[in-house]
């Protein structure tokens, strides 16, 4: 996940303060709550401070937002509608609302019935790209809970075999709360890599591994530029397909939303899926059992001599976490187009630009 | 999946009938109870007719539990009991008694809550092998439900960036119910290949995949011998890593069974353990919604031309269902050295030998 596409004399930092108002202000000039408005910007944070400013889940993500409001695929202040609530169970239709906010109220759903029920599902129809993946795990692992979240998305990928895409990325976020430190947090496409890596490698004229992306017709390429129109490759081969095949069942099929071939293609028709699953470990063990266990397993992980010895092991989420803390002292980074880009969008909806 | 690594004139054909009289006479021999021996022996002829005799899964298995239960690893008509009992959550001690049996009385207690609550969790401690992920999941999808399995196993794998084993295969078997039809399958292992098939082409003499498995101190290679002491490499690098870790939390942390180093050594200590979730979709969406959306979403999978004219777009686990309906037809293949052994235990144990 290591790369800075941004040239650095281009980077700017800001204190995580400036950049969180700044991203409240614009997103409530855009018609959101305050509540929404605190969801989204608080996302968009763990994204600039969790990954690098070329990944576009930073600030960049307000562009998209922007665009998206404006063209009445998402509607701020949406009348979001519990459509079902059971012991385990809810679905939200989010009314073409904002997909972080969808996501966010379905977690805390799943988390408030999970601590009783010991295992909760909360699904969400007609709700837009909600973000990390690991954003919406974290908030059951701030609860005590292990989350796990799942989205469908826009067809990237084909079915094992094809070059036609059927299936999105499906992003999934797992996440495991640890005592007295950063969650365990995997976050991760159902894909080997993106397009976003991929236009990356093509810009410095690498090659990239042959397991990426096929060209359109389904032949195996190194050439990313080859590769830009074909179909994204799944992790695993077979097995990554099923995964998105059954992240499509789960989060599209069962919620309601579009899926496969339909899914999220377009400024005006999104209808994406979500379902986000939340589990009590104390359901099953003791608290201090599972913190004492966790932490034995986590020592056999991080105890395994690393091949390169500059490289120890680390566990999912962990540079994530620690790039976080990093910039809590350093600033957040915000490449100089970026801050251009929010210019000119803070003048359209008439805010004050801050940065 | 698709290979044969016995000669065919070697293979045996029986009647399913035949076989599994076989396998569940063997398993009371062993001192398995009636409905233990059921399970069982359902479950290995599921695995026979899925796979192949190469890949041990069969018959090959009653070896194991042989030696296993004569070593004390297992305890036949082990006295397991419910230690927790919730409304969305059970564990079970399965009180070092057979691995199959555990989890086909965890999936069906799963079940049954989840007919109720919409989604329900059952953990597994002191359990052994529990024999075929996907035949776990599919108790769920015989009611209707989703089921997803998921199980520790020996370490087998190294956390990223690392040679040294810790965490295991960790493999999840998911099935998603369809009407009128055969379930979606996804049964895989949680790396990219196995021991088993890295033998086969040592003994082929051929090169394998450079992503399977590592030499011990942690070069790439293609060379099976060189890497059969090394690590098995996880699906989609890091992420598969991730995958399993959390597996190993969810199955063996959280169970109150053993994880990471010490799950599954020998054969007079497993301790693995289990997790089975149940997702009753009727939650969420009526049951002739659910079938019409999820058929739709087939026929797109299954309409994407496929890269190679002769081989179509297939679904997880279809080529396992189209094997089965074939060896209900044709007979169930069984080496001539699977056969020769098996007539060894019989007199072993004091049964007939009716193969």
């Amino acid at each position: 996940m290591a790369y800075e596409i941004n040239d650095p004399t281009l980077i700017n930092h800001y204190s995580l303060d400036t950049l969180k108002s700044f991203a409240s202000n614009f997103m409530k000039a855009l018609g959101a709550s305050e509540e929404e408005a605190e969801i989204i910007s608080d996302g968009l944070m763990t994204a600039s401070q969790w990954w690098h400013p070329g990944q576009g889940q930073g600030l960049e993500k307000l562009f998209r937002y922007h665009r998206r409001v404006k063209n009445g695929g998402i509607i701020p202040s949406a009348p979001m509608e519990w459509l079902k609530d059971g012991p385990s169970y809810a679905l939200l239709d989010a009314a073409k609302g904002f997909g972080y906010v969808a996501a966010s109220r379905a977690m805390s759903k799943a988390v408030e019935k999970a601590k009783t029920t010991g295992i909760a599902m909360v699904g969400v129809r007609h709700s837009n790209h909600f973000g990390i993946a690991g954003y919406h795990a974290m908030t059951a692992a701030k609860e005590g809970l292990i989350g796990w979240s799942f989205t469908n998305a826009k067809a990237e990928m084909a079915p094992w075999g094809s070059a036609k895409v059927v299936l999105g990325t499906n992003p999934w976020g797992i996440a495991i709360p640890r005592k007295d430190n950063h969650a365990i947090v995997l976050d991760m496409a159902l894909t080997m890599s993106g397009k976003g890596m991929m236009m990356w490698y093509e810009r410095e004229g690498r090659e990239m591994p042959d397991n990426w992306a096929l060209t359109p017709d389904g032949q195996v390429t190194t050439d990313p530029s080859a590769a830009m129109a074909g179909p994204l490759l799944p992790i695993g081969e077979y097995k990554g397909y099923g995964m998105s095949l059954i992240t499509d069942v789960l989060a599209g099929v069962m919620t309601g939303a579009l899926f496969g071939l339909n899914v999220f293609q377009d400024d005006q028709n999104f209808d994406v899926g979500h379902l986000m699953i939340a589990i009590e470990p104390q359901a099953l063990i003791t608290i201090d059992d599972f913190d004492t266990r966790l932490e034995q397993l986590v020592a056999e992980v991080k105890g395994a001599d690393p091949i390169d010895p500059d490289k120890p092991v680390i566990l999912p989420g962990e540079v994530e976490f620690e790039r976080m803390t990093a910039r809590q002292e350093s600033g957040i980074p915000v490449s100089q187009k970026t801050v251009e880009t929010l210019k000119t969008l803070a003048d359209d909806v008439g805010i004050q630009f801050t940065l």
